[in-house]
């Protein structure tokens, strides 16, 4: 790994929470040297660079990666093709490229696509911080401590790169795991792209009904939390579920044939069955609380 | 009404969150002169002693209203109509008898069923004060503060004894609101019920993978939130779902034509269906949270 004279420079294209809390730990760690903020929003830029999350702001992708060491692709899904693209004549030959997207067999299809010369310096990468906050202003320091970071490198992508990507994870305070990108896609569908599918469709059917006002006025905390990802960002999410689709039917289809069953045992008044079918649910949220409150301590 | 001299005996049928806090509630505001704790478990009754939330425990129902102006029956609602048969021979003709269930309709119905006589004196209500928590120890005082009690008077019920249950839940803190049993039901099946057996279909689906030990690992903040609900007790939310079962097939159905719309968008992949439809349920959630906001300010 070539790095530039005085340190890394990282270029982070879209500096909203997840590419600015990267640019923001990262420099707390004193792992970069540069940070080059691209984005569309000039006065999210702006305030980024007010905020010091990032030293530079740009509005040309092609332009910033020239200099970059490290690029973080940290754009919704939906916008990383024409990223991709667009940096792709630009980058320097030693120049790594990983990005910050929740879906990973679509990332990787973009890179073979787009990046065919650089895939040894591709390392697809996926930060476990989840939060509806968006924008330069939500970026925080701490956002990463103890978070999981999941990469999914490409048969191609050097040991090197993929080792640089880990160790900044690492210096952010991430846990950092690996796995292939079919097997993340599966794994987040299940926990994460399906319960946003839901809470959407969810608060959407209240919104069509006639009492729809009297029933809003009548919810409470238990609806307050199963409906909190409802509140996530629209495009962002709509990219996801697009970008993951195939997985997501996979998933949904599960889901549905469990709500199938429990929906013919409600019918039949099959007290036992449901019975049985909370108390499963019940115990494994239970210990998978439990666990998750170890891992976060 | 008459009372009893010296102030009002409360007799607590089922002394857990709800019918504890109750208790709680109006012993500080002097609104009771005593409290007669009755149910199954010795070593609960012996700790809400122990804790200052009744003054007497009591294993007989029908023993204990003898003394009562006013009976809540706060245990789940399966073993409502058990209690009202078992205390209908033994109420005095003064006293009024209420609820804490979460379904309307068929506590009105086990109320025509067992207490015929004493249908000018039954005021069903439920407190919406939801918690995973239980058993006298998770009573506490302020948990009625500015929360939303619903009453389901009776055509018979008198003018006094919906006073009565009235005036005690506002002396808890609380805000009463009136409707029907029937009104209730279709509310509390959308807000509530719905997705609690969502939640609970969710996580039961997940423990039936092959990789769910892998799912559960990269679970993070949107799947503990989505599904907190189901760590809630399952005999109290089976009970639920069969004593409202025809109201919450109606909801299921509703929210089943939205999840199957949305699952023919997410297929033909028509990004701006999913657009509109993630945008409706974003906005509303939004002005719902910041109602809930003010209202619990």
């Amino acid at each position: 790994m070539q790095v530039g004279e005085g340190g890394l420079t990282l270029v982070v294209i879209g500096v909203g929470l997840i590419g600015g809390s990267f640019a923001l730990a990262l420099k707390r760690a004193a792992k970069v040297a540069r940070v080059i903020g691209v984005g569309r929003s000039a006065a999210n830029l702006q305030r980024a660079v007010e905020l010091g999350v990032i030293d530079e702001a740009s509005h040309s992708a092609a332009e910033a990666v020239k200099r970059a060491d490290l690029v973080l692709v940290a754009t919704p899904v939906g916008q990383m093709g024409r990223v991709f693209a667009e940096i792709a004549p630009h980058l320097p030959a030693h120049c790594v490229v990983t990005d910050g997207g929740s879906t990973k067999s679509d990332v990787v299809a973009l890179m073979r696509q787009h990046l065919p010369a650089q895939l040894a310096h591709c390392v697809p990468a996926h930060p476990i911080a989840g939060s509806d906050l968006s924008g330069a202003a939500a970026a925080q320091y701490g956002l990463y401590d103890n978070r999981r970071i999941v990469v999914t490198p490409l048969p191609e992508t050097s040991p090197a790169a993929a080792e640089l990507v880990r160790e900044l994870w690492q210096a952010c305070g991430a846990r950092v795991y690996q796995m292939s990108a079919g097997e993340h896609d599966a794994v987040f569908a299940t926990v994460s792209h399906l319960p946003h599918l839901l809470a959407f469709a969810y608060v959407d059917a209240i919104v069509g009904k006639a009492d729809a006002e009297r029933c809003f006025d009548f919810a409470a905390t238990g609806f307050r939390d199963f409906t909190r990802i409802a509140g996530s960002h629209p495009e962002m999410w709509r990219d996801i579920a697009l970008a993951n689709r195939d997985a997501l039917l996979v998933e949904l289809d599960t889901f549905q044939r469990t709500l199938d069953a429990l929906r013919a045992e409600l019918q039949a008044g099959d007290a036992e069955a449901m019975m049985q079918r909370f108390e499963r649910a019940r115990a494994a949220r239970h210990s998978w609380q439990q666990k998750f409150n170890r891992g976060n301590a």
